[in-house]
């Protein structure tokens, strides 16, 4: 993958904090929408969720995820292994103000958990652009 | 479900014709963006695509599947089992016209074939309503 288009997909997953995620139950799929509060510059995917979540419950069972970014016709999509982090520190880091309507009382609270997707692959497609 | 709220679910869905589709291949689960030519009014999923693309390798292998449609807060969520229909006759009642551009011999063309997910669960959330 070029420096450009690397830089580009990553401008766009952080201007779309939306990815539909896919994980595995029992070995059948299920997917969902979630907000993603970072992306690294490796594109590790980050979210917040609550510890007795399903999809904590997944991923804990089974580590494999998929995740797409779409909109306007472009596409980011990153496969790979997530995991639980419920490290003090990172949860204060990526804690937003209006996550109190799930937890009033912040980032303390043990409910509140990241799970951190690290991938195994990347998938970038740009439909705007001339093939 | 009540039936004001599945009706609006299904026309919801046939407006914003694009779903995240989820499979599993070995094991692993993978996600795509799917345009959707038809939902019946069961939420049966109509997809087109190539025979020998992976998402047919898959669920050949494995027919679980999920699905999310998801637009301005609305979200509508299929999963369930899918399977390869190549009825010509179903073939030619999806097929558009500018399907050419993958398949330009038209519904004949063997390659175009169509994925039929049947639910067997509907999530609705409509989070632009109060709860």
């Amino acid at each position: 993958m070029s420096e450009d288009l690397k830089q580009e997909a990553l401008e766009f997953v952080r201007e779309h904090p939306t990815s539909h995620l896919a994980t595995v139950d029992g070995g059948k799929p299920m997917t969902r929408v979630m907000y993603t509060p970072r992306v690294d510059d490796d594109f590790t995917v980050w979210y917040a969720t609550s510890g007795s979540s399903n999809k904590i419950r997944q991923v804990k069972a089974d580590p494999n995820v998929c995740t797409v970014f779409y909109e306007d016709a472009r596409w980011v999509g990153v496969c790979g292994q997530a995991k639980v982090v419920t490290d003090q520190e990172m949860k204060n880091e990526l804690w937003e103000d209006d996550w109190t309507r799930y937890w009033p009382d912040g980032a303390e609270n043990p409910d509140y958990v990241l799970m951190k997707a690290t991938p195994e692959s990347v998938d970038i497609l740009d439909l705007t652009k001339p093939e």
